[in-house]
């Protein structure tokens, strides 16, 4: 179960974790391409992973593990107890290009429900947590939401792609909104909506990675979480996902699912 | 002519500027539609534009000045001598609906040539300048721009709204480059740009205010500016306008203008 010891260590490894993303920066990478020259890694996002996964297994060897860049032994299959999912660089085509702009992520679970989340902006100094139950904090001060009532007085997060291609419908979306915004990081969109910036971040595809940590976060704020489709979302599996302000959450599944 | 008392006194301007909004964010802003909800006023539009342009006229009676918020006087039809081209809060969607990602921008010209140019990043406190001939500073700190050679070693920076209706055949420039990133702020693209983040910063329709700082700076760091079919830059004109690191403008330029 989560505690909070749990949580102080969570703090301190991000802390530690973050510094050397920081010092990284100053060095020379390692940067190899997975998918194709848009789709990164480098030696910090594996090492940040396997930091981080050393400690968990440290500490908490009956945990489960879901990372990213798979330094996590076992596969996860089935959600039932703790399960940490970890992000070690979000954006990671940022860090390499801009230096800037990217996110440590770590999302906790309990039987599949968020408990608590955590979102690093290294670049910052902002650690952004969010604990079921208890609420979500910007560096231990408390986040007061003022929540959207409607999509039309709001800016909305989401990839420039997506929108061009009008995938699951997302221009319906941006056409209602004042304007979209989009930052190359999950972490920092979800950031942005979960300090009122804007109203919604909305992705076509998203893995568990992506969207655990502020899928907990939001949760802790009581803000809506779903697929497009507005289905639940299940942290083994990759997916469309919205995370919205509580009151603008159904308006955004009807423009995205129109009946006609 | 531009000196460096007047460079001193523009920056201890902006300073003063920059807090006034910084404080302004904490209280409640009286805030207009100018064309629609997406196009808004705020009493500290007004404010900064009527600040700068006091100053200006007490200390250079005999300079033009152009604005956004036309708090500025007699409109400026020729560009010979002195011409102050000013915006005081680019970004104002932002600075409302964000109270963040906004600048204040500054370019000064002579006989219609750039010649220094001012953004100030305000939330996060970055005084960026550009003096032509001399170089370009973040906080007096001289900025090392690397030049992209390739915009498909790139991001670049653009609206979402231009890249779904492909203005000007901007998508051409989307589907080069490893990724797009938007921050409704000509202030915050530019500096992107400037700071090696991403290789370019293009749009459709920008207005003089929200091109001529920057036009300065890149001039003052060797980077290119043009409109998107390759013409000079008119500051008494609304126009599409392209930043761009300096060996990437010709690729950019020949994606735009297809010869077929």
């Amino acid at each position: 179960m989560f505690d909070y010891l749990m949580h102080h260590r969570i703090q301190m490894w991000l802390e530690q974790a973050a510094e050397e993303l920081q010092s990284a920066l100053n060095r020379d990478l390692i940067v190899e391409e997975k998918k194709d020259a848009s789709d990164l890694v480098t030696e910090m996002d594996k090492n940040t992973e396997k930091f981080l996964v050393g400690k968990i297994q440290h500490y908490y060897p009956d945990h489960k593990i879901i990372g990213e860049e798979g330094m996590t032994g076992e596969k996860v299959t089935d959600v039932s107890g703790m399960v940490w999912v970890i992000d070690p660089i979000d954006g990671t085509l940022n860090f390499v290009k801009q230096k800037n702009n990217f996110g440590i992520m770590v999302g906790l679970f309990y039987d599949g429900q968020p408990v608590a989340g955590y979102i690093y902006d290294v670049m910052n100094d902002h650690l952004f947590t969010g604990i079921v139950g208890e609420g979500a904090y910007l560096n231990n001060k408390p986040i007061e939401l003022e929540q959207y009532q409607a999509i039309n007085q709001s800016l909305v997060m989401g990839n420039v792609g997506m929108f061009i291609e009008n995938h699951m419908n997302t221009q319906a979306i941006f056409k209602e909104a004042l304007g979209a915004r989009s930052l190359g990081s999950a972490a920092l969109e979800v950031i942005s909506v979960i300090r009122g910036e804007a109203s919604i971040y909305i992705s076509h595809g998203l893995s568990p990675w992506d969207f655990a940590a502020g899928y907990a976060i939001c949760h802790a704020l009581d803000m809506k979480v779903t697929t497009l489709d507005n289905q639940p979302l299940n942290i083994l599996e990759r997916s469309s996902v919205i995370f919205a302000h509580k009151n603008v959450h159904q308006e955004a599944i009807n423009l995205l699912n129109p009946t006609e």
